[in-house]
């Protein structure tokens, strides 16, 4: 059996929704449906979940929330208009929305969660119902029902490893089923929402939950391109790629799938495909556990990421002293702060990270590395990018890294850092800021066009 | 002001000892020498160090230790004998080592640094009594005279700052002074000899103390190569080099000079040479903190060091933990472990260290993360040869890696690792052992001989 995901764009209107649901009914196998919010019907339209955020916004003000409430209504009844149903449905919407409000306005981060949930709840609700009224048999099953058991911290859901033996039984029901994506309900019977990759994560827990032959992720585009389009004129599309390397990718700004969608998927093997809703026919990008490598699919992707900081630490004979390195960490975990990479040369190390990480506590940290572990220079760099080329096969084929130092050699790019080896299907590049997108296209002449 | 230190070979027999009293008494500059314990005086020859410690086996078994005694006692007497010196000096050496074993006999690790210190102090005197002989004032200065105040703790000496302001008024002297090497004295007053670098970090302390121009080094070499002369037929002599470049090559196995004697001298710029006793006419290797880089010497020396392990850990996603690292060098720390780099992918961590650190608690350090850690995968590789490619020059001058890596492409060479950017003045390669020395080879033609 298949699961199958549409984003929010796939479900944004009625035309949109009956497209859906011909990719559904069309084949026997896919008998669970994980639905997200509306999205933009059009670039300037506004999403459900970005109204429900501006309804919630005027309540705990509090102010008068009614025209905010009427827009988030007005969406599904214009669905439900277009697609010639009764208008039932508005009202229990309607309830609904009063009673979330009503019971949590006292509790902020409850009320959120629970509004926020109501954008793919009332879609997944409608679509079940409209798919039922065209004369097959579909069932909709509340995260509730299903048995998405989660943590109890609002925004930051986390499922529950028992939660995966009761999601097995929805291979018992004989209709089709229609499930939201988003969110999940706690042992305290809360509605808590995933933390990132919204619908995909779902997706991905009742994939496994099931033990899917296959999770269907349809999305917008045909696929994961090779490089960023924004960089690179019409690059290819990945045919097919391992959970591994779509890791190291979203990691460097991919964002078509979230990675952390994968974890649920990767040790029982269930593979993913990303499709179109709009081209079902387009083969999509396979995400499997091996794939077959030729010469030319040695590297799967070329990705690049600009917001990275890095802290410069020189220490003589730092190699000698057993626990440097720890002190520096443990610094950085009393404010939080998870770093990326830690090259190291005899009597340095630099330590990379995510801007956002590092941004609001800057000088404490600084201050603290220089009280406490008695460096001998101490610097820091906002201006970092992060190139990698990802490839499972890179390593077995020598001159793989020559192949691109020499692309960027002769495209005048300065490498700040190379880090390759400690994962095998990777190569690290620090770049200048300015210098990543020449980069990005320099690697995909070298690898993609020119052959590798 | 000059500190000239020769080291044991250079003062193994009357004949060789000559030569070095010509070199320091050729130069008014050269004001205070620092000698080693007689080396050997063929290549089957015992070292004086060595015959000590034969002695104080003998001593602490304990043992009828007559015979190895009378074996220190006549390599000064051979010498005394060669230079028609009076034999004085003799009844005061084994006064002096009678005195030692009698003093120390149940404290073992004094006694040994009693024992080892009487290498180079009897050595120190001697010269000394023969320089005055032959017309130079020459005045033999214990480190306890000179004020090399040194911590307790047998065998580990580390020089204590306030050591330097005395060793100042080593300047005061008109004669020109001789101090044995090796030891220090410490402020409970026992003799306490340095850990490594023998002679070396002596006379690295007494430069700094008196802030000499220039420490002379005398060996039996005419400098430092750029490349293992075992590995390359007839490597280039190095000219100059900094005190950066100096140490990222030892770190990777150059031994001629050890890194831990620059210490002292790179924060007071005091500059070093590495000169041939057997041909004091030979510019030698001038160690510095600033250099000139022509296009030829951006690349300063090649060094391939054969005796890493690698752990390489998994576990998805790692980079999102906060406090993984930290917790796996705190297991490290545990042990006592002093780890050298930490590459890291996105899911993945290597750490590299000395064999020597791992070996003997391999399995209760795997074991440990094992059971703390709860990682997807762990292993382990003892079979890494670390590569360094050391050139202040090498950042600043795009292509120098794809060079490199062009290199070692051509040669069939796969690259385990690669690890450059954290030090500004090095590349590190990860190879197999049996790679080694061909990636040694091929650099060097591509560097030097092909020009870079």
């Amino acid at each position: 059996m298949k699961v199958v995901k549409f984003g929010g764009s796939s479900v944004a209107n009625a035309q949109q929704i009956n497209k859906v649901l011909d990719i559904f009914n069309s084949d026997k196998e896919r008998r669970i449906m994980i639905v997200s919010a509306p999205g933009k019907r059009h670039p300037e339209d506004t999403k459900t979940t970005d109204l429900i955020l501006q309804l919630y916004e005027k309540v705990i003000e509090p102010s008068d929330y009614q025209q905010q409430f009427e827009r988030v209504i007005e969406r599904y009844a214009d669905i439900i208009n277009h697609l010639k149903m009764k208008t039932s449905l508005l009202e229990d919407f309607t309830r609904t929305l009063h009673q979330y409000i009503q019971e949590f306005k006292q509790h902020h981060p409850r009320l959120l969660d629970a509004l926020l949930s109501c954008g793919e709840d009332f879609n997944a609700q409608l679509i079940a119902a409209y798919n039922t009224s065209c004369g097959v048999p579909t069932r909709y099953i509340s995260p509730m029902e299903a048995g998405i058991r989660v943590t109890d911290q609002p925004h930051n859901a986390q499922i529950l490893e028992t939660a995966y033996a009761q999601l097995f039984k929805l291979r018992d029901y004989e209709e089709k089923l229609i499930i939201p994506g988003f969110f999940g309900i706690s042992e305290q019977n809360h509605i808590v929402t995933f933390p990132r990759g919204v619908s995909d994560i779902t997706g991905a827990i009742v994939a496994r939950g099931v033990e899917a032959d296959l999770y269907e992720n349809f999305t917008d585009v045909s696929g994961i391109y090779r490089a960023n389009p924004a960089v690179v004129h019409a690059p290819e599309i990945i045919d097919e790629i391992t959970y591994g390397e779509m890791r190291e990718l979203s990691y460097a700004g991919f964002s078509v799938f979230h990675d952390e969608a994968l974890q649920p998927l990767y040790k029982h093997r269930i593979p993913v495909v990303i499709k179109n809703t709009n081209c079902p026919e387009d083969p999509g990008t396979r995400i499997v556990h091996d794939r077959d490598i030729d010469t030319r699919t040695v590297v799967s992707g070329i990705s690049c990421d600009k917001h990275f900081t890095v802290l410069h630490i020189k220490k003589y004979l730092m190699n000698r002293q057993v626990g440097f390195a720890r002190k520096i960490l443990g610094i950085l975990e009393d404010y939080d702060i998870s770093f990326d990479h830690m090259p190291s040369g005899i009597d340095s190390v630099s330590i990379i990270m995510r801007s956002d990480q590092i941004k609001h506590c800057e000088n404490e940290v600084l201050t603290t590395i220089r009280n406490q572990c008695d460096v001998d220079e101490l610097s820091i760099d906002h201006d970092l990018a992060i190139l990698m080329v990802v490839g499972e096969g890179m390593h077995r084929i020598v001159g793989t890294a020559n192949q691109i130092t020499t692309a960027l050699a002769q495209a005048n790019i300065n490498l700040k850092m190379i880090n390759q080896g400690a994962s095998e299907l990777s190569m690290m590049f620090g770049l200048d800021l300015e210098d990543s997108d020449k980069a990005v296209q320099v690697i995909y002449d070298q690898v993609y066009v020119h052959e590798i």
